[in-house]
């Protein structure tokens, strides 16, 4: 992000950042105002909060997710809204939650690939992530079994703490997980527990499930049932409305929520009130969901955008997957072409001032496979449509240039495996 | 908090709230206005920022801290906005230094009281916290010595990473530290080092600095010559502004510097843009500066209103001395009168309907001395006149209470010792 930010000319088809023509200016200009009218008014948005969250941000909460869920929630439903946690976005409730439930030298399950700023705090917590594979349709099920089951026989299940995945049009992949593949996967981990000796949580990411704009409306694993004590919930606020006001969620079981609320005391003991307020408004006043509606149309149509780029820019030997929702697109070179940090591609794609994220940084750094190092995540939601062709364009001719000095020869291969070290 | 707020009849001298009456409503309405006003204008406010912090806040920082040094930062100060990162409240900042300074097992010396809060934080990473006695001028350097001394000579300097101090109208005694005393301090800080071998850190915490009413203004420890690579420096804009805006900042050295960028970067990645823009418009407008000016004036108010309601509510046998700034009393009970959460002081004020900080919560677990159970913190900072006198009265019934009790002789004396267990 700051590399983005410092070189002007710079397309970043990198940053997760959202859609600047789509930010909510005159819904939030309106909604401060609207809280900020009078004095009184203003107590409660200028003021200090509880540490978990403003109660009627709360409740509205509940009730979208219940609406979400189509009121399948059952009987942990009744009392959601204690259940949760307000947070500074969903990434703050990730790091409490590795906190409160990991010891250092723990094992976390991931989705392979998975949310890279994810594996940062797995790493800065001295956690072992090991990787899911991914099908179309989310987890590998019998990949997951195959893990638990290696687990289990090495002796280190008692090590595992949690399954994490972002269930909705994944970052980076776009995937999302089918319901009765979480229902799969929660099942799996409740009877592994009996090796474990304790919880194995499913964390369910949900950050960009509202951001769906075509296919199905997919369960979350909160549907499922008598569930509640082992599915970790998050969402966001950030994304679906605006990145600058940050306010994400956790719906979290009875066992784990007094930890983290100890956590959040230390961390800073609330979200902001001005923040919290404002969303509760936007949600209660029902602009939320009209913006949400304007961002859907937009990035569907941004992300149509970015289809027809690659078709028209990229080699027919790059594959990619049409996104249902969310931000990104996941493309694959040939196994010949490196797409990481040190790789030709990334230096000339520098080069020619377009910045990817590259694939390898969103696989954990897991013992029983070498990290994958020819994929790209692609972000059509922060550029403008000719800014998001010139990205491509610029992109397209960085891969040129590695096919065409890939073609040179075995010395230039050598050469180009040799500046990955 | 959450009991203050449950409950409407509870008068609470406990919550460091600030004043309801001078929250700057209109301030804020009309700011986020301005940064609104257009579409383009909006995506500073509402887009997500850099880790670091907005570049502008940071600028606008470095300078206000500059003017309260006077000029004096020296060769270190050149780059102070590049040494600052913004958090969500200073305390994150606490947090975050906590994680990258502070092993578990490690030390911490902090002023005996200190800020509770930070004792959490202490206690939630596996530290150990020892406390440094106070005098009227702050840190008593002698005290100080004689635990650097005793923690060499027992092999346990090598633990040691820092000193916390809450320098200016700390919380909870409205202590401010004399500046010659932050220079002895760090001096002898340096001199132990050897032993330990590493770093010992100066961690000073100025979050009430701008609140001050009277008295001399005092310098920082950055002022002094040579001491940037072992001073960090706290600072809010929450308590001057807004408590609902929570923004901190620190200062820190270049070697924890990027340490903390990484946990920033894994906590969430920056604080919400749209209050850092709106503390950067607060500042540069010169109206933070007007607003700081009726806070202060309200507070020394206060602070009248409160020593005045000790002096008619309160027996003679009750110390306390009358702050300069910040939002405190301090208040030493006889030592027969026990205050904390157990006592029957407490528990009488609470059926009496008022609330106030036990001492004991301030004090580290310290294997040195037992916690001392007699004092207690009151603000004046949210509570208007009528409910400040009220408050005052029903403590000092309360009081009364446990006095007369006392007075029944030896059994309620022995019940009222037992039921402190």
């Amino acid at each position: 992000m700051a590399t983005a930010l410092a070189r002007p000319r710079l397309v970043s088809l990198a940053a997760g950042f959202t859609d600047n023509e789509t930010l909510p200016v005159r819904d939030t200009r309106e909604l401060v105002a609207e809280m900020l009218r009078s004095q009184s008014g203003g107590h409660a948005t200028l003021q200090y909060g509880t540490t978990q969250g403003d109660p009627a941000l709360r409740r509205l909460t509940a009730k979208r997710v219940q609406a979400l869920e189509r009121g399948r929630l059952g009987a942990a439903g009744g009392a959601l809204e204690d259940r949760i946690v307000i947070a500074n976005g969903s990434q703050q409730m990730l790091y409490m939650l590795s906190e409160a439930l990991c010891d250092p030298g723990d094992i976390v399950l991931v989705e392979d690939p998975t949310y890279f700023v994810y594996l940062g705090i797995v790493q800065s917590h001295g956690l072992e992530a090991r990787g899911v594979r991914m099908q179309p349709d989310g987890l590998d099920i019998q990949h997951l079994q195959e893990l638990l089951d290696s687990l289990k026989h090495t002796g280190q299940i008692q090590r595992l703490k949690l399954l994490y995945l972002v269930s909705y049009y994944q970052n980076p992949t776009a995937i999302t997980t089918a319901f009765q593949k979480k229902a799969q996967a929660l099942k799996l981990l409740r009877y592994y527990e009996r090796w474990a000796g304790h919880p194995i949580y499913f964390l369910e990411d949900a950050a960009y499930r509202e951001l769906r704009f075509t296919g199905p409306e997919v369960k979350s694993a909160l549907a499922l049932r008598n569930c509640a004590n082992r599915v970790i919930y998050l969402g966001t606020y950030s994304k679906p409305f605006a990145t600058g006001v940050r306010v994400g969620f956790g719906i979290l079981p009875l066992a784990v929520f007094q930890p983290v609320m100890r956590i959040k005391g230390n961390h800073d003991f609330g979200t902001s009130n001005l923040l919290q307020q404002l969303l509760a408004r936007a949600l209660d006043s029902g602009r939320y969901d009209r913006h949400l509606e304007i961002l859907r149309q937009r990035y569907a149509r941004k992300a149509e955008w970015m289809k027809r780029g690659l078709q028209r820019h990229f080699p027919p030997e790059v594959q990619w997957q049409e996104p249902q929702g969310g931000l990104y697109f996941w493309a694959r070179l040939p196994k010949s072409i490196q797409s990481g940090l040190r790789a030709k591609l990334f230096r000339s794609a520098l080069e020619h001032e377009v910045l990817y994220v590259p694939g390898q940084l969103c696989y954990a750094d897991d013992p029983t496979r070498p990290r994958p190092n020819h994929e790209m995540r692609l972000s059509f939601g922060a550029v403008s449509r000719p800014t998001l062709e010139t990205g491509l364009e610029r992109l397209a001719r960085a891969l040129g240039d590695c096919r065409s000095s890939q073609g040179r020869g075995t010395t230039s291969q050598h050469k180009l495996a040799s500046d990955q070290m």
